[in-house]
């Protein structure tokens, strides 16, 4: 009987609580800030809600490397992201040493095999035709995509994407090298130059090398905001970042 | 007798080719472009002088590697370097991986002990301090000393290089959250805050992380020409490099 009148007088409160429960959509534009009271999908971006709280994890990211990978493209998002407090892991087709632009040796964590699941893949250029062309890789992307949140690309990354089918209606960009070529390779992608980074919200491209590291600002910015971005920039004393130099492409 | 005739004949042509051997300094300043007749020192700089041919041949860099060094303190450069044709070899206490960052394992070419001579040491900044306190690293920076022509060190690294003796009495920078800790633990070094590299002629700093990619570019600007310096620039996209951004120091 005690045990009876100590639940009703508790059901107000339990209520209350289950009404506090916050949602958010994952980071994607202006409608992150948004806050809902029930779970399901976001009115304007039509992403799948997610706990306020879980949505403040901190955000893993798989560097995917192969051999004659540019170095720059990895290692200027690797160095922001690292900054940033994001959770980086590096990948590789086989768990043995690649040499970045013949130089550089760097031992991937994981093989396709084995890596983990991680809320981003990042791509990146380089010698990136055997890797874009490597039905494995592919295979492998495609199969990781329920499971990933977001893309980015770096420089001729943006053709291992494509071939995975990733960038199908999308707006993108690469390497100033390569822009004819990915037209050509990619009819039903939007390819833009002279563009530093382009942001469809789910898949950010960047153009070459040096551009990664605008690329991977404005990724903290989007996620983290403005202010976080430009403590990281300043951390490395990258002055020369300026906000927003990229396409954020309005659906 | 006839061989004693061709040699006679010759004389004068030999005699012709051995004035004919030309000498420089080695890159440090305006004194380069000056060609000397004769071997020596430069009357301008004191260097050694080399014969031209060398001169042009191409420059080796070792990178000094541990562990927790800073990402694109490195690799900024080393893309720089390889994208200007530069040798660069990566060496590190001993022949085993380095974990750059808590995040990126490299694996170097060499160990102290098996490292071959390069044209230039680059040594780099992250968690400088122990590197920085080991005698054996100091004792290995100093016993190359001879056969290294010139410097260079990224945000940190300037402390790997002052306990080796080698800012004495000249004009350096630092990542700008240790410019007070570098003067106090160097009092015959001048530190310079806000300057993004300086250049004594041998000797090349910079201040923090992306800092590394404008002093690699002045390197290659000094070495190899302006022109060569705004290409390399131009294949990263790193639009944002502006020449002659440092302090060159006028002695």
């Amino acid at each position: 009987m005690k045990q009876l009148l100590l639940m009703l007088l508790l059901a107000p409160c339990l209520l209350f609580a289950q009404d506090q429960a916050k949602y958010v959509c994952p980071p994607c534009g202006p409608c992150d800030t948004i806050i809902f009271h029930k779970p399901g999908k976001c009115p304007h971006c039509g992403m799948k809600l997610m706990k306020k709280d879980t949505a403040e994890k901190r955000m893993s990211v798989c560097f995917l490397l192969y051999d004659d990978i540019e170095i720059l493209d990895f290692a200027g998002p690797l160095e922001v992201f690292t900054d940033a407090g994001f959770q980086v892991f590096t990948v590789a087709k086989e768990k043995k040493p690649v040499i970045a632009q013949g130089v550089l040796k760097v031992l991937p964590d994981y093989s396709l095999a084995d890596a983990p699941p991680a809320d981003m893949l990042a791509v990146f250029g380089g010698n990136a035709g055997p890797t874009a062309e490597d039905p494995e890789v592919i295979a492998w992307i495609k199969s990781r995509d329920k499971n990933t949140d977001r893309y980015f690309t770096v420089c001729t990354g943006a053709f291992i994407l494509g071939n995975a089918g990733l960038l199908d209606n999308q707006t993108a960009t690469t390497y100033h090298g390569q822009i004819d070529n990915l037209r050509k390779k990619l009819p039903r992608t939007k390819v833009l130059d002279n563009v530093r980074y382009v942001d469809n919200g789910r898949i950010i491209t960047t153009a070459g090398i040096s551009a990664g590291i605008d690329g991977a600002l404005h990724i903290v910015a989007k996620l983290k905001g403005e202010e976080e971005a430009l403590r990281v920039a300043r951390v490395m004393e990258y002055d020369k970042y300026v906000p927003n130099q990229g396409l954020v492409v309005k659906k």
